[in-house]
């Protein structure tokens, strides 16, 4: 039997529910959806990074990032990340965002694949992603 | 080589395509997207639980948990839970039934991550579940 | 140590992003979301198969099971196919397409979970799928 571990970076808001901003069993790990919220503060309600699409999907990427390190893993090991964004006109800003940001990351795999999809979010959010990883 | 297997709740309405209710290979269970329909009557055409939010999440999540129990899984195996809403004004209402319905299952692991996005669904459906299990 | 390999059928376009069509690490296969696009020509940007669902879908099926293939699996050991269209109107056409696909391959293992969802996608594309595999 292996052991089912919930992954909760201490900086993470209180999921609006029962359900864990990430899991890890054996040497499987599933990042919960993250938005582009910063770094929780005791007694305000969670807050996005900022209006654009640059900060929250950089924001957003920190925290699936903290999650994944919070379970002994990284970007490396990512085998899919799932992006949700709200408008098709969003696509080609965030691709420049995101290969940036894994340019920087000095990855040594080879990178995950990816799906993106649009979808309706809760008002002022522009991005949503989460991640299935497989530990090496 | 591991045998993957067909799981088919007898319940379950007949899958309107060539596709399985779950499947389980090895120790990873996945289970398809499931509505409120309740169980199938011979010769009915499969009927929602109810027009309400409500009514519909809790058949859903009924409904996945057959699905998780005929392969020998339950949901404290369960890593990923997706929740499909047609509509963000239902995030609220669905959190609470959410809530007390994974409060009621006693479990003993620690809750699944979850994603929420808000897309179409059929005429009539207001909420679709799936999840990824690993088994212990 | 399990390696993470990426896999790139020759045939297929050039992602839009630092991702891969599809990778594998160990007996885990994740195919990343794929669309009815023609293979690749030098010098001409990606063009879809056709404008009706059932070339798009058909395409996307067959740029499916290159990925699979690429990495030494096929549809035997699909888990999940994940369905993406954009029309809840398309939703019986696309059954009788993907159900007449999958009879013709002659598989062996029960058929794959699936989810389908109605989302936005780029202008002129009609369906995306993206496959998890879990090999023998």
């Amino acid at each position: 039997m292996t052991d089912k571990i919930a992954l909760v970076p201490a900086t993470h808001t209180t999921p609006p529910a029962r359900f864990s901003h990430g899991v890890r069993k054996g040497n499987i790990l599933q990042v919960a959806g993250q938005v582009g919220f910063l770094p929780a503060e005791e007694g305000k309600p969670p807050t996005p990074a900022g209006p654009t699409l640059r900060e929250q999907t950089l924001q957003t990427l920190a925290n699936v990032k903290a999650v994944l390190e919070e379970g002994g893993s990284g970007w490396d090991d990512a085998m899919m990340i799932r992006v949700y964004l709200t408008d098709t006109g969003h696509f080609a800003e965030m691709n420049e965002i995101y290969d940036q940001y894994f340019e920087e990351q000095g990855l040594t795999a080879p990178p995950a694949a990816r799906t993106t999809v649009y979808v309706g979010l809760p008002a002022g959010l522009l991005v949503e992603i989460d991640v299935l990883a497989v530990l090496g």
